[in-house]
């Protein structure tokens, strides 16, 4: 990757940032945080790059204004480049802030808390609580709203820096996986693969997209659920099926891939395995065709999950995907059912410069599940893969 | 360090856990998570020791029972050992938390949320709507309290494993501040110096307590207010001082030691300089001499005060000392005044097993700020260094 201006990530989402409040109708953004290293807001790296210790007040408008009112000791962590205006104190925050919102005198005051998206929901209970006692004999108490709409978008539609990270992060997982292929054989277990990895990942120099301890996700054979959890001492075996759900992370920016292997010739596949292989296969083909700016999150889910139940396979109980970004779950619009643990997200209406997983599995009856999982780019008028979707089993000859 | 049994940093936290419910009174104590690699509870490492994705509740209660009721795929990285009852959901955690609440039917629920405690505040307001939602109908939602007593006493309280890791972490800290005695000379600048501690603790494969952009925070010569900056192009110079603020983190616990050199002989150090180093000393010692169980913390930071306004100087401008643990910030009771920003933290009572930083700086005219900061255990009736203090500036000869 070449070097870029140290801030200039921040400067393509903070130029992002007055059109997207003016469609979210929010006069002043306050990004309201303390102690990030130990409580952060997923949005800081977005909006500084940087983290903050004394309780802090970013300010953001419509027409551009950028504000940090932050402690003495924080002000030369805050880049001139991207706030006109560092206002440091020392004893305490709140006059500071009534003064900038007295003089910004906002309709709407929109803060990081969202019931259905972790991604805009980096305000915590405490630091609410506070927030409304600094600002509960002023009008400003009663203008507070949830940003949520405003830092989806702003998460969601990818700058090109961004892009150009997630792209690099797709090709080293896609290049470790195709080293998997001469490494695999027969009687290998789920740790010794997943060492392997490891190995890889260390010398390129690339991080996780999620905890170590299960990127990769190794399954081998037939008995081990696809979840979160560390490989087994499972081992592959002639006849049967391995799965790896995985990706790294650079410079901040992740993917995340499922491919699958077969331990025999390709002739050897058994029926139910190949049926249940080309219906995941074309879930997410038929998903990715109706993905496009503008559809819901829940109707994209839909596609795929009608797909799977006419195949005869049960729904998968599962979201069909998710944002990845700076998390290989970055929150925003879900392609998800209308379930209770996913809120509002599935509701999320589709954007150009969103990336999404498209995911799926399938239970068969004697060789476990089966999965993939390919990493897509919205575009104006659809989208386009990000990953090289897996169009057959890899098989390993011995 | 010796090796352990996986969940052994739990168990001992967990173990503490009972005897603190009953001392705060909480029937019931709940972790109410989501996506905790983005939005990642400071608590869930002494609790878990593992990330989850969908919405989650740990409960506990003062006769010791622990039940975790997670999603599915989340079911396998909760540890039987830690967890007596395991309840996987898979559309909605509601009624499953309900049931578990009405079973328990607690007089009170202790959330983590906290105005003052930003280790005690990991929920986020989305997450506490979401729970006050799903309660709203029943009795619990009145029985919502903050249980940001309980959750300092249990970061606060250092068990033996959490001790033996921060005694590490301060020993690397010091052996690498030890090694620029040799490395340090006139005309380096702070970017040289900062690389060259960065180049040591990747090769003793140590981590960093806080960003490493500004760890170690690097000042050299009399024109840098101390802070959380970056090192500058700065050089050392005869007759100069150098201020380091370093802690290496080993196994997620961590250290934060301030040192300073003077570049010249002992018997070159000006005036102004010996008289503000004695002064800085003398307040770590006095304060050092004061800490003990059941005093509080804003009495602590005001004998180093007294003493160093005493002496001629401005009060310092921040808190005496914070407690380190898995954060350089560990939040819970703060060695520090009585000022808006930092809550009620100063009000805390110092406990057996806290560790604190003790740490201060004064002004001086012609060459800057000068500045020290050791680590304290507080034991059973008064408190031990970690780090071996400085008691002389150490002197740079050409």
């Amino acid at each position: 990757m070449p070097t870029y201006a140290p801030h200039r990530l921040q400067e393509e989402k903070l130029a992002q940032l007055p059109l997207i409040l003016r469609e979210e109708e929010i006069d002043c953004w306050l990004v309201w945080v303390r102690e990030t290293v130990q409580s952060p807001d997923p949005v800081l790296p977005l909006v500084l790059g940087a983290d903050l210790v004394w309780p802090s007040a970013l300010l953001f408008t419509p027409s551009g204004e950028r504000v940090a009112i932050v402690g003495s000791f924080d002000a030369d962590v805050v880049p001139s480049e991207l706030y006109g205006r560092v206002i440091p104190y020392t004893e305490g925050i709140a006059d500071h802030l009534r003064t900038e919102l007295n003089r910004m005198n906002p309709k709407s005051i929109g803060i990081n808390e969202s019931r259905s998206d972790v991604g805009a929901d980096g305000l915590t209970a405490g630091m609410k609580c506070l927030l409304e006692g600094m600002l509960a004999e002023t009008p400003h108490a009663a203008r507070l709203v949830s940003a949520e709409g405003a830092v989806g978008r702003l998460r969601g539609r990818k700058s090109p820096l961004e892009q150009a990270r997630i792209r690099e992060a797709v090709r080293i997982t896609e290049q470790i996986l195709d080293e998997l292929d001469g490494f695999l054989c027969v009687g290998q277990t789920e740790t010794a693969i997943q060492s392997f990895v490891h190995k890889r990942m260390a010398e390129l120099g690339v991080g996780f997209a999620w905890q170590s301890a299960s990127n990769p996700a190794v399954d081998a054979g037939p008995d081990k659920p696809f979840g979160h959890g560390r490989p087994s001492e499972n081992r592959t075996k002639q006849g049967h099926l391995l799965h790896l759900d995985f990706g790294v992370q650079v410079d901040g920016y992740s993917a995340d891939i499922q491919r699958m292997w077969f331990f025999g010739s390709e002739h050897e596949v058994p029926d139910e395995i190949a049926h249940a292989f080309v219906t995941v296969r074309d879930a997410i083909a038929l998903a990715a065709d109706f993905l496009r700016p503008g559809v819901r999150g829940c109707d994209v889910d839909a596609v795929a999950r009608a797909h799977v139940v006419d195949q005869g396979y049960p729904p998968f109980a599962h979201a069909l995907g998710h944002q990845i970004g700076r998390f290989a779950h970055d929150g925003g619009t879900l392609l998800g059912p209308p379930w209770e643990r996913y809120g509002d997200a599935p509701n999320g209406v589709v954007e150009p410069g969103n990336v999404f997983t498209l995911e799926l599995l399938v239970p068969t009856e004697h060789y476990g599940q089966v999965s993939l999982e390919e990493d897509v780019l919205v575009t104006k008028s659809g989208c386009t893969f990000l990953s090289h979707p897996q169009t057959a089993l890899r098989c390993i000859v011995a």
